[in-house]
C-alpha cells in the first residue's frame, strides 16, 4: 500500500553469507562534533581540542569513538532492524582507525548466522557490520544479533547457523585507532584526572556520581544526527496513549560515558566494545547515573605509551548509582539498572 | 514606548515597487547542515556526504535546498510579516545556485503587490524575495504574500495591484541549482533507493510510512537557527494559558521531505516550490507523517542526466497517511491535513 | 566512597594566591556557533557573517562574546563552584582579543580572596579567571566570587582577605578585542538597526518587545555544549519531585542579550561585563523578556570608529519588560525580574 516506501526486511530476505551496502554514506563535520558534545557534555581533552590531540601526535582532534560507531549504526538500521522483535546483543566490536571531521563514513554488513524461533513468527538474524572511511579503510566493526519478524509464518526456515562469538576482544587486537602518542604532550591536568593507567586495579569500582535527566527533543536530535530511523524512538502517536517513545540504545550508551569521565578521566579512547546488554528501556524524564568497575588490566604488545583498562559500565535510572547497582539474584538485574557494559579503553601508562 | 526597538512594519509602510534590503546576512557552515540533520533526519545521499557529492560533480556537498529557503526566508520576516494576520501563500519557487557551507546568504524583497482589504484593517502585501551569494548571484527566488495589518484604520489605501502568479514554474526554469551529474558516479545502493526517474508515473501515490513527533525545543532551535523573528513560535506567555506556541510553517515542510525520503530516495533537489498551504496550525505533541502524489513528469532541455517530478506532499498529523487524506470535500481539507505543497523534484534518468 | 571520581573543591581546599590549570581545553569551531545560533537566535551581522565580519577588519566572524564567557566559565566549575552554596557576583570582566572558529581556548584561576562565614559551615572564594587561546594570550579575564560549603565546619579559617574591585571597568581598558574598523564597511541597512553610538543617550531606555519560553533540552544542551558540570542544571532526580532544574545564569544573559538586538542592533561587542546579579531564578516553562537603559557613555581613547555604550540590561520572567521593572523598593527587585547586568557595549559612532 505505501508504493515505493520500503518497510525494511524480514527474516525471510536475509541469507547466509549475504553481503548489504547501507545507504547514506555520511561526511562527519565539526558541527557533528558540536552537537554530540551538546548532547552529553563529555570532557575528553583529546576530543574537545585540536591542540592537545595534535601535541599527542594525531592528525587532529579526532571524533568521539561512539560518534563513529552510532553513525555507522545508523546506517545499517533501514536493512537490519526495522522489523526487529529486539536487539539481543553485539560483540566482537573493535575501534581500527580513528576518524576525523572531513572523513566520510559508510556501512556494509554480511550476513554471519541465521536461526529460526521454534515459534516460526521471528527469527535471529547475525550480522558482521563494517565501517568505511571514504578511502575504503575498516574505522570500526562488529557483531549484532537482533530477532527480526518473518513476513509469513508459513515461509521455509533456514539451515540453523550460529556464529562463534569471543567473549571478549583480545588485548592484541587494540589499539589501531590510537596513534603512538608523544607521552610528553600528555598534561593530567588539562586531561582533568590524576590517575593513570597504573593507578587502577581490577576490582575496583567507581560511582560517577552525576545524574543527566533524558529529554524527549535531546534524544530524538541525537537519533536523526545518526540518521538511525527506527521508528519506536520517534513517534509518540504510534506508541498510543499509554506508550512512550523508548530511547536509542547508544544514546544511553554516551550519556554513560560522559558521566564516565568523573572517575575515568584519562579513558579517553574506546578501543573495543566486548558486549552490552539494555536490561531496561529508558524514556524522557528519566534521570540517568552510572558507575563502572575495572574487570580487567592489558598491556598491549609493542606499545609502552597507553595500555588498556577492560570495564564494566552500569548506567541506572532515578536511583543513585553509589551503592553500585547489579544483580537482583543470579538472573534479573536489579531494579533500575538499564546498561550493562563491557569494553576496553585505553589510557597513557 | 519600545523606543528604539521595532514592532515591524505595517500596511501603510509598503509601497508598490519599494525595495527592502533585508538585515543580517549569514554565513552558511557544516554547524548549520550538521543541526538540521539533527532536527529532520534526512537521508539524501547528496547534502550528507562530501565524497558523494563530488563523484557527481558538485563542488562538495551542498546545502539542503530547504534549509536556504528557510534562511533567505527568516532575513525578510522582520520587514514583511511581523504585523501578518496571515501568510496567505508563496508561488514560483525557484533553487537558481547550490549553495555550499562557506557561502554567505544574504536577501532582499520588492513589494510587487498591494490590496487593501474590504475592512479597511489590514491587505494584502505581495513581495518577491530574492536570496544572494556573497559574489551578489541570486541562489533562490520566489513570491509571497501575507495579509498585514494596518496601523490606523483610517489611513488611505493604495491603488490596488495584484500580481500575476504562474500556476506551476515551468520545466525550463529548472535544474540551476545542479551541475550536470556524472551518471557514473550515482550509486543507487549508496542512495538508497532504486527508483530512478522513469520508475516513476503520474498519478502514483507513495505513503512516506514514518511519523515524527514535534518537540517545543526541537521547532525553536530550528527557527532560530533560520534567524525567523515570528514571535507566534517562542513565546508562550503572549499565547496565553489556553494558547499554544504555534509551529513554523517551513518546519513541517522540512519534516514532511525528510520522511519522503522513503518513497523518493532519489529525489534528493528540489527545484522548485510551485506554491503550498499551510492547512492547519501543527503544536509540540503532533506526530507528523506525509504522503505524495507525482503531479506530472517533465524532462529538462538540454539535460539526459536529470528530469522533473512535479510532486504534491502532504503533512498529515496524528494520524497515518496510508490512506492518502485530502480534501474532504470540494471547499474543505481533511481533518488532520496540516500540509498540502505542490514542487519539482529532479532525479537521475 | 566514589573512589576516583572527585566531588569538587571545598572551602578549606582553597588558598590565597593558589593558580588552578582549569581542564580541557577546548576547540571553538562553527558547529558551536551554529549551536549558538539555535539556541539563542542572536542577530548581530558582525558574528552571523564572515562577509560582513571581513569588510570590517575581522579576520572572520568572531565568536559570540558570550560563547567564548560561557566555555571559559564552564571550565572553572569543576574546581571552583562545584560545592557553591550561592553565585555572588563577578566584576571586571574583559573581552581582550576576538576569538574565532579554530581557536582553543583553556583556563587559569588565581585565588584572590577568602573570607570564612560567620556561621563556620561555608565561606567566600574570590578568584581571578583568565581565559587564553592556543598561544597563550589572554582573550577575557575576569573575577568572580562564591560562596562554597567547608567540608568540616572544624577546619581552621583562612585570615580573611577580600580584593578591592572596581564598580565599572574603565573606559580606557575597552576595545582589545575589536579591530580598528574599516567604517565604509558597515552598512546599517545589512546590520539591520539604524541607531549608531551618536544616536543613544545616558537615561535612555528600550523595550526589547520579544519574549522567548525556555526549554529543558534547550538550556541543557547549552550547559553541556559549555562543558559546564554544575549538578543542578541536569538532574531532576537530585531536585526531588517539588524541585526543578534551574537554568544556568548565563543562558539567561545569552536570552536576554539575543532579544537586545531590537533597539541595539549596532552594539554588536560586548567589551566588558561591570557586573551582574541573578536576582531569581529561571526554569524550563519561564518566558523571558529584556529591557534596556543606557547608563553612560564613553569615547575611547584613540578611537574614532567605536565607542561605547554602558548599558543595564534587565531580564524577566513572565511578564512584558515595556514598563521597565526593576526595584520594588530600595532592597528588593520587582516581582518576575531575572538579571540586572551592566556592561560595556561598543557601537560604531
Amino acid at each position: 500500500m505505501a508504493g515505493k516506501a520500503t518497510s525494511g526486511n524480514f527474516f525471510e530476505d536475509f541469507s547466509l553469507g549475504q553481503v548489504i551496502i547501507h545507504a547514506t554514506p555520511r561526511t562527519v563535520t565539526v558541527g557533528d562534533v558540536a552537537l554530540y558534545q551538546a548532547l552529553y557534555g563529555s570532557r575528553f581533552a583529546v576530543q574537545s581540542s585540536e591542540d592537545f590531540a595534535e601535541g599527542l601526535g594525531y592528525k587532529a582532534a579526532p571524533a568521539d569513538d561512539l560518534l563513529v560507531f552510532h553513525i555507522v549504526f545508523g546506517k545499517t538500521v533501514p536493512d537490519i532492524s526495522l522489523n526487529a522483535v529486539a536487539n539481543l546483543g553485539y560483540a566482537q566490536c573493535r575501534f581500527l582507525m580513528a576518524v576525523y571531521p572531513g572523513d566520510t563514513l559508510s556501512a556494509t554488513s554480511r550476513v554471519i548466522g541465521l536461526r529460526e524461533n521454534a515459534n516460526r513468527r521471528s527469527g535471529i538474524v547475525y550480522v558482521q557490520t563494517t565501517g568505511l572511511n571514504q578511502d575504503g579503510e575498516a574505522v570500526l566493526d562488529y557483531v549484532r544479533w537482533v530477532m527480526v519478524r518473518k513476513r509469513h509464518e508459513a515461509s521455509a526456515a533456514p539451515v540453523a547457523s550460529v556464529p562463534q562469538l569471543e567473549p571478549r576482544v583480545a588485548p592484541e587486537a587494540l589499539g589501531g585507532a590510537m596513534p603512538p602518542l608523544d607521552g610528553a604532550g600528555y598534561d593530567v591536568a588539562l586531561a582533568g584526572c590524576r590517575y593513570l593507567w597504573g593507578d587502577y586495579a581490577p576490582g575496583e569500582r567507581i560511582d560517577h556520581v552525576d545524574g543527566m535527566t533524558l529529554e524527549e527533543a535531546e534524544h530524538q536530535m541525537a537519533t536523526r544526527l545518526y540518521q538511525n530511523t527506527a521508528r519506536v524512538h520517534f513517534n509518540q502517536h504510534a506508541a498510543g496513549e499509554d506508550g512512550r517513545r523508548l530511547i536509542y540504545g547508544g544514546h544511553i550508551i554516551s550519556l554513560a560515558r560522559a558521566l564516565s569521565f568523573n572517575g575515568l578521566g584519562n579513558a579517553f579512547h574506546i578501543a573495543a566494545i566486548n558486549g552490552g546488554r539494555h536490561v531496561a528501556p529508558a524514556h524522557a524524564g528519566d534521570t540517568v547515573y552510572a558507575w563502572s568497575e575495572v574487570l580487567e588490566k592489558a598491556a598491549l604488545p609493542g606499545r609502552s605509551d597507553v595500555a588498556a583498562l577492560r570495564l564494566r559500565t552500569v548506567a541506572v535510572k532515578n536511583r543513585k548509582a553509589g551503592d553500585f547497582p547489579l544483580m537482583a539474584d543470579e538472573n534479573a538485574y536489579e531494579e533500575g539498572v538499564i546498561l550493562d557494559l563491557d569494553y576496553w579503553a585505553l589510557l597513557p601508562q
